[in-house]
């Protein structure tokens, strides 16, 4: 996805927002925000909005001198994830649609992004939660999903943040956790989810889990390590989470299953939905919008 | 009131909001955006906001071509005032403080401001109406106006958007139109009044109106003219509405009784309140805040 013009206001926002985290120096501040003004300048809006996010959060660590300023924030969401893992399980067993509700739930911990959301409440995440099996969704594209999932035997999952890992969790479950590696970034980048935030979850007990090599928000494969790329292409199936992920893969010369919240009034006026709608996207060549 | 960096996001998106106002020609609006950049780069941010806003909406103005693009905006709420006023003025004869009913109503009408809420819709200015008298005020700002009026002969009142103008004709009503000159700025910007809402308003019949010679959406002291300026200096007191005014003369050299809604987290912020609280605030060297 191309860069829209309403991401331009959005930048400086999430860069005040990152800044003002890590710093209460007023001129550490207004320096942060002069140079992201200079980056945006020499911007390429062809490029996805991950491209600038990654730039915009390489100069919040450089200044800060803080290689991982969001760690304390993602250790706390992997712990309410954790705690509240009991109770999501109990709903998908009790469910007569257990990888209907496991899907939910996966997308419902995606509002647990610290690009959109800074600041967020921890009962925002539980009201997420308590929320999941009510959100409209795109049943064509989740039977698509379940049917592709059958017939895959190598999927990659390429997971988005901190906290929402446990969640994923609930789904990779359901699908087969011999089918399954999760994908976490290759080092910290706002709250992503990292080979740290893998071990911490359990995730590395359940499947194998790999990174991607890049600290970008999302997924762009030319800045990907040769063995991410070479799994990305082998996979019979990737499935991604959140939106950097679909602001980054959604014109990949593969099909790729996309599930999110879409959280951002641009992304949801490119998939064509609510701001706040539970997604399950089909994208990519060769996916189904493309037919 | 100096910029504060929060305040550099919403450059960009009340920016974009003009550009697409003006046309939807998204090569345009990017030309824009891009010139934005460049001038918020070059920004001292120990300028008030309105000089940045001033800037950009002309440059809204050259690349539409167009002289006052909000010119449709200025007189459908010119008209939907007018239509509200009768109503208005039975609030205000029927109250048993009948003042204090006028300054709530001249502060509700400064809801109609585009450069804060571009697209407002009619029925808000409605509501803004009838929740006029239920929102708190400073009582202590209020009985100061009220003692400053009565020792006062000539009184500069300084509009700010066209519709809510007709808003202010309530206040000076009360205050004695013969103590009243009421200004309008001096060419268009947003939907600021100019010399033709007041006429359209019947605000000149009503007092004596001048403009200050400026194109700002505030009121800059060194971008007006001598002769405004003069008048500034000369008058008794000074009542200015909005938050362009109080954004631009809250460190003046004199004591000014500033009205105005606080619709965002900057000014609420500066002023000590929260967003969309009704605001009596007096201020400028000389005002109660620096006692």
């Amino acid at each position: 996805m191309k860069t829209f013009l309403d991401c331009i206001p959005c930048f400086f926002y999430q860069a005040l927002n990152a800044v003002r985290m890590v710093t209460s120096d007023e001129e550490i501040q207004e320096r942060v925000l002069r140079e992201v003004l200079r980056l945006v300048s020499a911007m390429d809006l062809t490029q996805s909005p991950p491209e600038m996010g990654q730039k915009i959060h390489r100069l919040i660590r450089e200044v800060s001198g803080n290689p991982d300023p969001y760690a304390e924030v993602k250790q706390r969401f992997n712990r309410l994830a954790l705690a509240s893992y009991p109770e999501m399980q109990s709903k998908v067993r009790a469910s007569q649609e257990p990888f209907e509700t496991a899907v939910r739930l996966a997308i419902a911990g995606n509002v647990i992004d610290f690009g959109v959301n800074p600041g967020l409440k921890e009962e925002v995440v539980r009201q997420s939660i308590h929320s999941a099996l009510e959100a409209p969704l795109n049943w064509d594209a989740l039977k698509s999903l379940q049917a592709a999932i059958a017939q895959s035997e190598s999927i990659l999952y390429v997971g988005d943040n901190a906290g929402e890992i446990v969640f994923d969790r609930l789904l990779i479950e359901q699908i087969g956790r011999q089918k399954v590696t999760f994908v976490v970034r290759g080092s910290p980048v706002i709250n992503d989810a990292t080979m740290e935030d893998a071990r911490m979850t359990g995730m590395t007990d359940l499947v194998e889990v790999i990174d991607n090599g890049s600290d970008a928000p999302g997924t762009i494969l030319e800045d990907c390590s040769a063995e991410f790329r070479q799994r990305f292409k082998m996979a019979d199936m990737i499935i991604t989470k959140g939106q950097g992920n679909y602001e980054t893969l959604s014109q990949v010369n593969r099909k790729v299953f996309f599930l999110f919240k879409a959280k951002c009034p641009v992304i949801a006026e490119d998939v064509g939905c609510e701001t706040g709608s539970y997604i399950i996207e089909v994208g990519g060549f060769g996916g189904e919008k493309l037919r």
